[in-house]
Formats: structure tokens, C-alpha cells, sequence
């Protein structure tokens, strides 16, 4: 006799996952929630949208990449939510969109319930910091599709903008400035190749270089710049563009917003580099080209400005630094020395 | 020397399968879509909906279970995508909503760019089909994290209703007629059971019993309801009901809208139980309670209207049957012989 018990699939533990975690999902609700968990699809009053001169919805899917890996290694899963959410908050504000809701999946080989609620209930934690409801989400039982002791965690972002406020770079001109905003340390990328070359270390060990352990390290909250945006935004500062640096570092990620016939230079020395990369690139010998390729290097967001904007927008962001300009080119972005 | 390359991630992959997907991608964009592939967050013009009296969006995120293992096993990549768009739709068309935009996740632990390509392909030609923009979506590699060879496949659904034709079920009453319309299979739900009972079998050569191979019969293509919603709708039937029969089937999808006070009855032999399904009880000894529970067993969706309504509502759905009716009860759903 079979039955889906023995097929791996664990009805009831999906259901007590649900059961975990569903105060902190409901946490989440404001008046515009009209259905969520039990329902087939999240409802969301979207009234406030007929108020508005031209409402432009916003959407984005992502994932955390292998920072997963990580956080199985440590048996920490209050994190990776938290990742996941300010990723997408960040993926939709560079073009101007403040957060309306969010869904979340996950899954595994076999349904840990309690793990799965710790990720689900730290995605919620943050989505309340941020005032997004967390509308809906998926978990997943796959077995033989996903390693043992593994997951896969994906968010989907859904936004409001203006269509006059949307950013979207094409008034960035040459002479603009660029600022930088601190990443708190590789955020969802380059987790590959960094574990790769940390793999052997210890990674429970205090470490003067690092001020904490490695993994703690590794774990470090990706970055929500929602607040920073609203200030910027609320301060009246012109935003020419702003740049969520991702897989493929300042390299991949600046020339997505930028205009033909523009390119940028970054002024190495500018800002700190947060000595975890140092770390992996020493050990590593990794070459300077693939470090700023793979990870942010320290800096998680690029605002543009036009320069008489420069002194304004780092008054308002007290922990920014202008990094480079924007200057004639061909959509590059060149490293130069101090 | 280490690079993110020798890592096992592979960036210009991930740009290959982009490249090869971009046209489907886009045959889906209405003129509402403002951005998508390429921009941070796709851009969805939603000035419609200050046309609306109180428009409501309706979200849903969901996956394909281990129908992926079924198309790894077969090599055929090109139908899991429509499953997913399928499956996301009926989601949401069980409240009354229409799709707007869907978004798509596809990881594995090594980019195939032709393999994701096809996913995504079928995924934007059923998006075409049912006026849907695939408005953006990740790929992601995830060394360590997925069996070599499989690949897991996120989708998520933004839809919108007026909020005076949501439909919750709050309207069912004993004595409404409940009608099944016929799913094409297993849809996306079960695999895990099926796959372990028929794993032994040659999935390639044709039996008399299915009408075709075993691989083709688990991999027909979950059906979209929403033409026949739609049929519904236009053409004035009072639907107090709509349920999508997913993870839990009948036994546990219909309670999901069932009011208080009542409970389904669903007549046995009222409707024609594909051959799979009796293929997988037998082989597998599964027991009938078990079947029903996990398994759609022919009905995809089912449709509850008020007793006067069942006509008409026959007569808009040529494939459909009275399959039961609704009972005075606790949210259960009782099979009955005959």
C-alpha cells in the first residue's frame, strides 16, 4: 500500500508550517487586505490607485541565491527572509515604486516546519518594517529535486509609482554625481564563489578582521534602502537614478540605468570595503576585474544627482559618500585609482 | 586563482537564456507593459483601473511540484512552463479575476540557457494565449542546492476584479448543483505518489490503457479554465462557487469555499475517472480515500450554481456533468456511490 506519507510528501507538515507562521503573515495585513492565508489568491483592495493621476504597477521576482547554503550551514533560518524582502523592496525603488504587497515561496526536499516559518516569519518582520503586506506564498515539498538539508526561497514584489515619478535614468547626464550607499556585506550575491574559498575555515570563530565569525558575517541582513529613498524623495532631492547593485556587481549593474552616449567612472579609495571581501580575495586570488564582477565591494545602492544636487542628497544620507561621476561614454563603468 | 565560473555559476548562461527567450517574452506585452526584460522591475501600466467602481488585485504564487522530475526524465522542457501559467490563472479565476501580469523563476544547480529557454517559452505562449504579459522573471543557479539534472519553476499571478464580482462562495447554499469540468491529467499535483508507483515502467512505449505513453499521459498539459469561466460569465450564469482542484484534491479544495452550515456530496460515477488514475491505484494498492486526497481524478475545477442555474450553466460548458450537489454539513465533501 502507498500513500503519499511514504512518497515524501507530508501534508500535515505543511499545514503546521502554515499554522507557525501565520500571526506574523497576518501582522503584515492592512485595511487593503481583503484575503490571505487559506484563500486560493490574495486579495488586495487596490481603490487608492483610482486617486492617482496615472498608477504604473511595479513587479519583481528574486531569489537569495546560495546565501540558502549558509544559512543551512549555520541552522540559522531567521535571515534569509529578511534578505529576500529588502532585495525585492530594493529591485522595485530604484525606478521610483514603493512596496504594495509580496509572495513568497519555499521549498525543500522534505518540509521542516519550523524552519520554514522561521524563514516565512522573518520575510513577514521585514514586509511590516517596510508597511507591505505579505499576501500570499507557496511551500514545497520536492523531493529528489532538491539536495537534503537544502532550500530555495523566492520572492515576487508588487509596487505603486507614478508614471512621472518613475525613475528610470534617462536624465542622467554627464558631470552627474555619483553617491554610494553602504552594503552590510555581500547582501544576495557572489555566495558561490565566496563560500568556495572560505569553505574550509571556521566558521563559528570570532575573527579581529572580520569583528565576528564568519558566518555571522556571511548572514549579514541585506540592506533595505526603502528608508533612505523616502529621504531623498521627501527631501526634495532630483534623483537622476538609482542603481540596486546585484549579481554582476557596479560593472553589470550602474550601465542598466544609463542613457547612450554616458559612462561612469568609480573612484576607488572613495568608501570603505568591508574587509570580508578583502578576506575572500586574498584567500582566494581573486582577481580585482572578478571581485567587482561578482560582489557589491560595499556599496549595495548608486544614486545619481546632478552635481548643485550632490550636497543636498548627502545631507540627507548621512552615510553616503560620493564614489564617482557620470562622464561621456559608451554605458562602461571604469574602476580609477583614488 | 578563483573565478565565479569555477564556482559553477555561470553569468553568460543566464544572458544566453535571456537572449533566447526575449522574443516569446515580449509577443506577450500588451501596451500596458511600460518596462520589462531588462529593467530592474517590470513596469505595468494600470491606469485602467481608475476606470474601475473598486478594483481589487488578486495575487497568487505557485509552482509545478515534481512534474519537473517528470520532464527531466523525459527530456521534454517545453510543457512545464504552461502548467504553471495554467495553474496560476485558475488560481485566481476561482475569485473572479482576470490575469493581468505573471512573473517566472527557474533555478537548477547548473543553467542549461536552451533547457530554461523552452521553460520559459511554454510559459509565454499560454500567457499570449490568455492575454497575459509575462512581465518579468530570474533565473537562478544554485550549485549544491539542486540535484544535478532537475530544476525547480516558480510562477506568480497579479489579476483584477471588481470587487462586487469576487466570488467567495459565500453565497453557496444547500441544494446548489455542483458541476465538474474534466481536467487533461494529473494536472500539477500527485507527482510525487505517481512517480514512485510507475517508476518501474517503461515511460516511452504506447499502452492500449492510457492512449499514448506514460511520460505523455503524466506530462498533458494542466488545463486553463479560464475560456470556460469567461463562457460562464458572458453568458449570465449566477456562479456561487468556483473551486480549482489542486494539492488536497477534491476532499480538501471545495471546503476552501464552502459557508458554514453546509458540505458537498459528489456522486461517484457521475463523471469519467481518467485511465491513469486506475492505473495508479492499482499498481500502487492505493486506497480510494487516499486517491481522492491527493489526486484530481478527472475534475479540475469545480463549479457550484444555484439548482435553476444548472441548465444553463451545462449549456455554456458542453464537457461539464452534475457531479453532486451541496448539503447542509460541516465543509466536508462526502463521496457517494452512483
Amino acid at each position: 500500500m502507498n500513500s503519499y506519507a511514504q512518497s515524501g510528501v507530508d501534508i500535515a507538515a505543511g499545514a503546521r508550517a502554515t499554522a507557525l507562521m501565520a500571526s506574523a503573515v497576518r501582522a503584515t495585513y492592512g485595511a487593503e487586505v481583503l484575503a490571505g492565508i487559506g484563500a486560493f489568491g490574495g486579495l488586495f483592495d487596490a481603490a487608492a490607485l483610482k486617486a492617482m493621476a496615472a498608477p504604473v504597477l511595479v513587479a519583481s521576482t528574486d531569489g537569495v541565491g546560495t546565501k540558502t547554503k549558509v544559512a543551512a550551514r549555520m541552522g540559522r533560518w531567521d535571515t534569509i527572509g529578511r534578505d529576500l524582502v529588502s532585495h525585492c523592496v530594493n529591485d522595485i525603488l530604484v525606478q521610483g515604486a514603493r512596496p504594495l504587497f509580496f509572495l513568497d515561496y519555499v521549498a525543500s526536499s522534505s518540509l521542516n516546519p519550523e524552519q520554514i516559518a522561521a524563514v516565512v516569519t522573518g520575510a513577514a518582520e521585514t514586509c511590516q518594517t517596510v508597511g507591505c503586506a505579505l499576501l500570499g506564498g507557496e511551500t514545497a515539498e520536492m523531493p529528489g529535486v532538491y539536495q537534503p538539508g537544502e532550500i530555495d526561497l523566492v520572492g515576487t514584489i508588487i509596487g505603486l509609482v507614478e508614471r512621472e515619478s518613475i525613475i528610470d535614468g534617462s536624465r542622467i547626464t554627464p558631470g552627474d554625481a555619483i553617491i554610494g550607499l553602504p552594503s552590510s556585506g555581500l547582501h544576495t550575491n557572489g555566495y558561490s564563489l565566496a563560500r568556495r574559498v572560505l569553505d574550509d575555515l571556521d566558521w563559528h570563530e570570532f575573527r579581529e578582521d572580520l569583528g565576528g565569525s564568519i558566518g555571522e558575517t556571511l548572514l549579514a541582513v541585506h540592506r533595505c534602502y526603502l528608508e533612505p529613498a523616502r529621504r531623498l524623495w521627501d527631501g526634495g532631492a532630483a534623483v537622476s537614478g538609482l542603481a540596486h547593485i546585484t549579481g554582476g556587481g557596479l560593472i553589470d549593474n550602474l550601465p542598466r540605468i544609463l542613457p547612450d552616449g554616458t559612462g561612469a567612472v568609480i573612484r576607488r579609495g572613495s568608501w570603505q570595503v568591508p574587509p570580508v571581501f578583502a578576506l575572500i580575495q586574498r584567500l582566494g586570488a581573486v582577481p580585482d576585474d572578478e571581485m567587482f564582477h561578482v560582489f557589491n565591494m560595499g556599496l549595495g545602492m548608486l544614486v545619481v544627482v546632478p552635481p548643485e544636487q550632490a550636497q543636498l542628497a548627502l545631507a540627507l544620507l548621512p552615510d553616503a559618500a560620493v564614489v564617482g561621476e557620470i562622464v561621456a561614454g559608451s554605458k562602461r563603468v571604469t574602476l580609477a585609482e583614488g
